[in-house]
């Protein structure tokens, strides 16, 4: 199948990598030109803009940083949707807000071409390894054609929705989630630290019992050795998420208090200077909330 | 070796069954005298009194509803005070407070004999089948004594302190993560649905990527299906338990902003008349905050 | 003094007719241009664009809905900058974000021209008898030779600092306040109203004592007498000013816990249904939240 | 009239000052004995147990620190309820929990002695100077014999209920709006202090405009000066007051989700060490919370 790729990043790359191992054609575009050399050198097809990624492409991915950069490859003569041939497919596979979704279909409606959301879980290794799940949303027959795209880079794809954007706000609600599970892990081992019970033996009997996600064993195992940097996942990018699923509950009318709560510790966190930490140092807020000093300096 | 147990309710029933069946002798007192008949015709021997329960015992389980009812089996001429010999070992396996377990720890220290605490996670169904996890605290030559008992009743068997009441708060806070996961599988499927989104295919996305445990599948299953009756667990009870670990984390000064927040909403759930239902209705709670109306009336 | 005025709904309308009365002479422009018919009938000279209020004036007043509304009246060939001398003031008395304050402020920086905001508090009627409080940020010879202005509108002018952007942060903090205020209120007399203590009574117990204040006096009323509609300010607009004081707050990084929870209430509320009530009903949703109806249907 | 007054602490002793400065016959009597010796020589009675200052009087006081201050003066040969005529009232001034107001007027109805509830707002300065404000429950007779004390004491006298607790559950949702207030004064000085407004100046917008309670010049003052020591009314206390609002709306089924984010500051203050600060310091911990250094050391 031919295909674009747009952003070679930590994720888009070993994604472009997995399309290009699959037998597909794969054109690549990264604004930074460097980062593909190794994929041209495998068998990549270099593209000078992103309209030139998409020119020939059944389906172009975008795999890019937020809103501003997947708005910033769109418009104009270099832009993906001037490229985008008739009945072709963008398939958005970044982490953007529900607005720029809804907005991004009524953009390929009107030029002819189609919308597909198709969000992942998985950190960079899962995606060398072809492990990410996919969630996708859009129409059942553009879906259905992308399917082996999905299969090269995923363990597993599911389908939330003919709305895209339904497929993005259930990303976010993931990480919603995710900053949920880290927030209580955080303040319970606060309290279980302060009543002298030693981490990794709370870890084990949470590990052990009913907390046995990957979510609980990744964080947990963060939070019980005071370990945040380097950060897999900045507290900074984690804000920018809780933001986002905060503002599409605010559209839906929805309350999420513990995503408020979140977002006011991950500020604190920031303005105590912890922005490159980990997301997972959610918990040394808790910690310090508690009057514990760390293994860490606060 | 020779066992007494004190309280044969849904949970205590079935752990002196499996006690029972393990061979050892066990002694049963329960303060509605009907519960046990099957367990004296299989060989148990009824006991008229707490005090009866504990006399000849090496060790003395009590598995009971609450604090108060803790301390009603324990002073007088009848209670399990009087009935311990020198040396013999109380192990308390109900949920109980962090303050309690260690007013109880004094009580024996001063009465020359041991407190165990040996609280359990799971449910029912898991004590009859010995598949419980047993959270042990105590001195260590009186943990590895009873270690036959806990394997009669349990799967796995953890050891947190030298504390007694570590291991009570370290249930405590284990039921804490249990109510911080139910409230934001509550937020999250709020958000969904109002989206248009099949909660069932949500549920999908959530168990087969990171969210993999028995608490996700469990409430997760129940929320998306407005299934809050028959209760596994009330929310009365559930509110009971928060109380708890707020009132241990407030001792140790330490501050659980999450378990205000699920206090304050099991309390507008108790307000709005569903005291009755499983804490699963914690989600009932958030779609109505949301302006959702669910499957139930509200 | 030469003004121009744009913006006639219910605060710019008393303050224009305040300008005129104090001897300025005022060019009045509305988008709708009905509502300044009374004004000219008075000696105002009406406007055909923003561009020509600001003609020849030494001072134009912007007293809008919100960001978008001030950002509409601002570019082009009609539009207010286009209009306003070298060296001439934009006295900016809307409530609008602290991000608006510091784009105009540059433009009207490379535009040769002066930001003064100028963002008042205050209601309509207390516009139309000149008593409302006009907090300033700006250059200080802008704000001495505005002072007049100020004057006509104003019972007090409060200076706050050489930015223009913090008097609107000063203002969006003041409303935050208020809304505390209510929320606070709000839960208070869901407690003492469930205990069976009359409303009237604890009222006169607040504002006898130690809560005189008119934000108390007002909201406290609106509470204990179940009075939402007709609403003095809706929770539509509540929810607006709450997010623009969270806005300006994060990006200084500095958490508000308390207007989260309130955010999160006036969500709830607009997803009941309530919207159109004075913000006061944050009561409504407190008493919901204890089981109670009130006076109104919920 | 002849009055007994147990309890001559900071606020007890002006206010059995004001009582014989009245004319009226008083009883004293105060755990630690030498407190009161200069009330006796203006001509107060010295009792050496509560049952003697209860004796013949028609009313007696208890002004103590807390619940279990109040329950130790009750009973036995020498408590002030072997002292109390059939008939005769307790006057319970102290700010206890609603709970013990509850069993306290259960306990007099089966004694044949009344309870009465006369909480006061005030310091000890407004207590020397008769300008307490006293919110009163019970009876009316016993109120209206009561009421030349209520007036020697204070400003004004509130009567809320014939249910003694009501004025107790009106005192302390009284100190949680305090709280509420202090709390939300603090959030706004973080935030406009960190965006470089003088809190000064911040201090004057607000008492200026429509923060003009004694409740806003009070904590504003000492929160725009970082002025927490000497402590008015310690944080330690603060926290004491808020769990017994919290309580006694638990019992009633009221969420108070403001009074829940109060409680888990002021712990979080405790746990940083500042349980002897004034409880303005929540100011403190905002500022914290934004990452400010203040005047003081953190």
């Amino acid at each position: 199948m031919k295909v674009g790729f747009i952003g070679l990043g930590h994720m888009g790359h070993p994604m472009a990598a997995r399309l290009l191992g699959a037998g597909h054609r794969v054109t690549v575009y990264n604004r930074s030109p460097g980062r593909g050399a190794d994929l041209v050198a495998a068998g990549a097809i270099p593209a000078p803009t992103p309209a030139a990624a998409a020119r020939d492409a059944e389906a172009v991915f975008t795999m890019l940083a937020d809103d501003a950069a997947v708005e910033a490859v769109m418009p104009g003569a270099d832009g993906l949707l001037a490229g985008l041939a008739a009945g072709a497919i963008h398939l958005s596979s970044s982490t953007i807000s529900v607005a720029l979704a809804e907005r991004l279909e009524t953009v390929h409606r009107d030029a002819g071409s189609v919308l597909v959301s198709a969000p992942v879980f998985g950190r960079p290794d899962a995606a060398a390894a072809g492990r990410l799940f996919v969630v996708t949303g859009g129409p059942g027959p553009a879906l259905a054609h992308c399917r082996p795209l999905f299969e090269a880079v995923g363990q597993h794809t599911f389908t939330v929705s003919g709305q895209p954007a339904a497929a993005n706000l259930v990303k976010l609600t993931g990480n919603f989630l995710i900053a949920a599970t880290i927030e209580s892990l955080g303040e319970a081992f606060a309290l279980v630290r302060k009543a002298g019970v030693d981490p990794g033996d709370f870890l084990e009997v949470l590990t052990g019992t009913l907390f046995t996600a990957p979510v609980h064993r990744t964080y947990g195992t963060l939070i019980a050795e005071d370990r945040f940097s380097p950060a897999g996942f900045p507290m900074g990018l984690g804000l920018k998420d809780v933001k986002l699923v905060l503002a599409a509950a605010e559209a839906a009318r929805v309350p999420l208090p513990m995503a408020s709560l979140i977002r006011d510790q991950l500020l604190s966190g920031l303005a105590r200077g912890h922005g490159d930490l980990d997301w997972a140092a959610l918990g040394l807020i808790a910690a310090g909330n508690a009057g514990l000093g760390t293994g860490r300096s606060e």
